[in-house]
């Protein structure tokens, strides 16, 4: 039985199959409507996220499975002290896989140790989001065609970033990517990335100020928002946050085949007159959140379809 | 592609026809049991309303289909900042119509704007609810047998009382409807709904202060709660909540075939005797709710059964 | 139509009837998968038990019925001032059978005397948990082959524990069951259950402090938490909380077919050390959980599966 703790625990081909799926579940979305009939996700929320929350229960409900859970630890009785890895092992006679948010830093790896059911982790603190990651490649393979040969400009707030950590990490799988790093020099894309990732790797990658500076150049934006409760002060917040605006006008300087990726929810960093653009992908994104949940969930649950 | 956001929205023959489909479903609901199969109702609930909540679940459950969403916005993570409409682009890559009830006035308008989903406005601050409205609507067509040439007597808070204003607009539509209006003073019909509705269509109304003054003449008595939160100083509100109570006494003197009804939920307005009197309507309306939510979702999504 | 307030509503025969529902719900549950097709549970649930609460709704989920309601007060709109009555009448045009949770006893019971739906307490206050009992019942009957000819011993705090003193009641309709008490002489178990249930009846019991003292001639041990919440002062809680904790070294006493009980959440009167051994039984019993709910649930509803 395999569980999803981190994007990297898929080989590149198991990976190739994953998204190969979320594909045909894409053209042929009736003949997957069923199988998962009689099936249980469990969603264990020990805080909220509902846009995670409801991607998971919408790939199961279209796959015929049967939705239930809780959403928030305030609802649920985590509060009577008892440790994940007993519930985990109550929620193993209930479901048949689970999905888990925890605000703690590897608490689906600990609930996957005792766990007789598939564990996915949906996001432990600042530490992993390994479907908003699967999320993100399925996009890129599924407008750009491809996962290799790709310039890929990442923006925002690199250095707590979860999501660009983890995408980076990915995409240094393939072969000929090149990283532009674009963020305010407080939120420069760690050490230990650009070090043990990138240079280890002997991959090109290079850091600017200015969105404006290496627009014309990339294949892929990928923004991301400026999180309030990442700053240590309000007076930085508010400083930064509204640095790095995407516009109609910064969007005339890219590529006409360019993508626009944003994990969202947004706040402001993409002004909403760049929706229109038909280089905007972020909305495109979260139906492919779906698709590849449901791919996920028939691959951990090893159910086929012919 | 059609939503709901006023129960004006439908035209007298388009709710006739609603109100049909709602009594053929009271009639043969096994007819109508996999109506909705594989499709997927979110209930975008802001604000808890457990009533609403539950009966527009019921209604999809009951059409086969099936549900998810959030029930209160502190399980929700509408606290990152993300815009309403910015959600529901979301929620349209996961369900197929959606029921949003929110504290805001004209957030459900605002999310209909960029849906491509119909959407339900399923309360909107002091605005609308007009599933509500459609509820009294077919209940008083069910139980009387008409909608037009009826006495109808409204009764407590009639000047917050968002649910009488939507009936008393919605009534306005039909032929030969006298209004009374049952209120302390403090609490009368506002002066825009009498201009604007009765006096512009030429409609009879009065207003008077006792229950007792009026009952022999009503076909239907509209009873409404004293909400404690409409109110600017607790010593007002305990002065007038129990101003308006319905009691065996009172039923004595109305009509053998008058019927009471209540949105619910009520406190003391009506006495708990009254439950067991034939013409005590407002649990067989709670029915009503459901099968009207039934018809409201097969017709937004456009689904015949035959 | 029969609601289940207290495990001993059934009489003995007709709880052997149930239990031997649940066993064959066990050995062919792919017989009952479409029992309940169509069919509503409301988990009505006024205070948060997440375990409780999953137990339920994946016993309907097994039967092929649905599930929808509350986990909280706070996202329920019981702050409005609505009575359980008032609710339960409203529930019972949306579901087809009830689960409620209420911290105030009595509640369920007040709901099942005007329901027209089968209501089922889920846990009210301090006073019932009968879904609880008959989860018990079925893991000693399915474990140890019978209800009768036991010596079970209660562990940790029976003072207060509703679960205890249900259990109690339970076996005390069974022959020849001997009861063995262990706890803090400021947690033993009340003077009325020893008065009312076993001397009433001639159950031969024994008080103890200490579980080594007992260990070797128990068939059962049935271990509690000690909840914080049921001290006076927090010194006392820490002083005694630690005071009966089952380890390896404790188990080595205990008989080779001895089996280890506990209704769970645990905190740490189990140490986890203990979980291999095959005497554990905890997390076997949340499983029997799902399937004498499961029972419960046709039972009610009346659902015949040949």
């Amino acid at each position: 039985m395999r569980h999803l703790m981190s994007p990297l625990d898929f080989s590149i081909e198991e990976l190739d199959q994953l998204l190969d799926l979320a594909g045909d579940i894409e053209r042929h979305p009736e003949k997957y409507a069923h199988a998962c009939d009689g099936k249980k996700l469990a969603t264990l929320f020990y805080e909220p996220s509902t846009r995670t929350r409801l991607s998971f229960e919408a790939a199961m409900i279209n796959l015929g499975g049967n939705i239930f859970g809780f959403s928030s630890a305030a609802s649920s009785s985590a509060a009577k002290g008892e440790s994940v890895s007993d519930t985990i092992r109550m929620i193993s006679c209930y479901a048949d896989i689970c999905a888990m948010r925890h605000p703690k830093e590897g608490a689906p790896m600990v609930a996957s140790t005792v766990s007789s059911i598939p564990v996915i982790n949906a996001g432990d603190g600042g530490h992993q989001h390994p479907t908003q990651t699967l999320t993100d490649l399925l996009t890129i393979r599924s407008l750009k065609g491809r996962l290799d040969n790709l310039v890929i400009g990442l923006c925002g707030d690199l250095k707590f970033g979860r999501t660009v950590h983890s995408l980076v990490r990915a995409l240094a799988r393939y072969q000929n990517i090149k990283f532009v790093f674009i963020s305010p020099e407080e939120l420069r894309i760690p050490g230990y990335i650009k070090e043990d990732v990138l240079e280890a790797n002997h991959f090109p990658y290079k850091e600017v100020e200015r969105i404006e500076d290496v627009m014309p150049e990339l294949d892929i934006l990928y923004m991301t928002r400026v999180q309030r409760e990442r700053f240590f002060n309000e007076e930085d917040y508010i400083r930064l946050k509204d640095f790095y605006i995407l516009n109609n006008k910064k969007m005339k300087l890219a590529k006409e085949d360019m993508i626009v990726m944003h994990p969202l929810p947004r706040v402001n960093e993409i002004s909403v007159e760049v929706d229109k653009d038909p280089r905007a992908a972020y909305f495109r994104q979260v139906q492919y959140g779906v698709y590849v949940r449901m791919a996920l969930i028939l691959t951990l649950l090893e159910v086929k379809v012919c």
